[in-house]
Order: C-alpha cells, then structure tokens, then sequence
C-alpha cells in the first residue's frame, strides 16, 4: 500500500514540479531576452538590439500608430529614427509582467521610457515571444506613449 | 500493402485534418468575438461589449498610454468615457491577423476606427484571447492610435 501511495504522489508531484520548473525557466530567459535588449540599445547597437527579434518577414512591429512589417523594414526604421547616441538615450523597462501561454509562447507586458538630454519619452508595450532553435524571440511588439 | 498504405497515409493525414478543422474553427469562434464586440457598441451597449472580455481581476486594458486592470475597472472607465451616443460613434475593425499559439490561446492584430459626428479617430490594436469553460474572451487589449 504505501509502495502504491508513493507511486501515486510521484506521477502527481512529477509533473507539477517539471511544470513549476519550466514556467520558471522560461520566464528566466524572456527576461534575458528583455536585459539583453536594453543593454544592446544602451551600447548604441541597434544591430544587436535587434537580434532579439523574430528575423522574419512576419515581424509585426507597431509604435505610435505606425507599423512596420518584417524584421528589415523594422531594423531599417529603427536606424533612421536613432541615427545618434543622443536620440537613442538611455532606455529602461520595468513592471515586466510576463504570461505562459504554450511551452514554446507567451506574452509580457511592461513599462519603458528613455532619458534624454531634453526629453523623457515613456509608455508600455506588449510583446509577443515565441520559442524557435536558436532561442526565444519578440515576434511581434506593440508600444505606445501617452498622448 | 495497399492495406497498410492506407493506414499510413491515414495515420498522417488525420491528424493534419483535424488541426486544419481545429485552427480554422478557432479562427471563426475569435473572428465571432469580435464581431459581437463591435456590433454590441454599435448598439450602443456597453455591458454587451464588455462580455467579450475576461471577467476577471487580471484583465489587463491599456489604451492611450492609460492601464486599466481588471474587468470592472475597464467597464467602469468606457461607461465614463463613452457616456453618450454620440462620444460612441460607429466602430469598424478591419485586416485582422489572427495567429494561433496554442489549443487555448492566440493573438490578433487590427485596425480600428469611429466614424462620429466630429471626428474620426483609429488606430490599431493587438488582442491575447484565450479559450474558456463559456468560450474565446480578450485577456489583454492593448490598443493604440497615431499621435
């Protein structure tokens, strides 16, 4: 009986533990994803800063009501709008809320905002990750700012 | 032979159908949460509108840089900003992009627009819908429009 009782625990415990173990490591590794990007942007490297996203045509990126589709076209804008060390600041998320919805997906909402020389532009965004082989990536972003 | 060939052919085919049936009635049962959405405000009713989101504390709306949580907070804030026929409009959603991330959950892009009597605001928004005990409902609404 108790042989039993302890094979019943265990095919209970088991998987929850396995579960508990992987939504943490997940959740590890966004918030990686997330540190590497703002250090990427800190340093001036926007092509770094952009590894971080899905390299693919299917990117869907949108800020301030303009989107932009592909990792191309995103990287490209990205470069023209932040053509300085100046206009890119200093960029710092917070209040990162991240949600499990598969193994390989989940979404994060959070809090961003840049300290500049004149101005200290903030809002949030949401981001949606995938988990492909060469890690987790932003498959698509939605920021905004206040008005 | 020919037997077991059926069988094989069979054994793979079935379950790409039956994943090609469930995704394409996902995408109808999302595509139907968002048609009741907006024909609930075009009636004007925003009790209606709001059965489409998740009634739960962890609703999570953000609109104009503005986070609302939780169901009850999200209703009481559209009863106080659209008191009026009028302030409501006439609400069109277009080139939605309805991407599965698992049995129970996806996410949508859109475009959003009012037609009101003064003014024509629009924008795009991004959904996280999950699938529920009484169907598909919005767990995240981030909706923005251009400065």
């Amino acid at each position: 009986m108790i042989h039993r009782s302890v094979i019943l625990i265990v095919s209970f415990l088991l998987p929850l533990m396995m579960y508990c173990q992987s939504s943490g490591d997940i959740r590890k590794k966004i918030i990686s994803v997330l540190t590497d990007q703002q250090h990427e942007w800190n340093e001036g490297n926007i092509d770094g800063y952009m590894q971080t996203y899905w390299n693919s045509d299917s990117l869907l990126f949108t800020s301030g009501g303009n989107v932009q589709r592909g990792w191309n076209a995103t990287r490209a804008k990205y470069k023209k709008s932040y053509n300085t060390k100046e206009k890119m600041g200093t960029l710092h998320f917070s209040n990162l809320e991240i949600t499990q919805l598969s193994s390989t997906s989940a979404w994060v909402f959070g809090k961003w905002e840049l300290q500049r020389g004149n101005d200290h532009p903030n809002g949030v965004f949401t981001l949606i990750v995938r988990k492909f082989d060469d890690g987790w990536k932003i498959i698509h972003d939605h920021t905004s700012s206040k008005k």
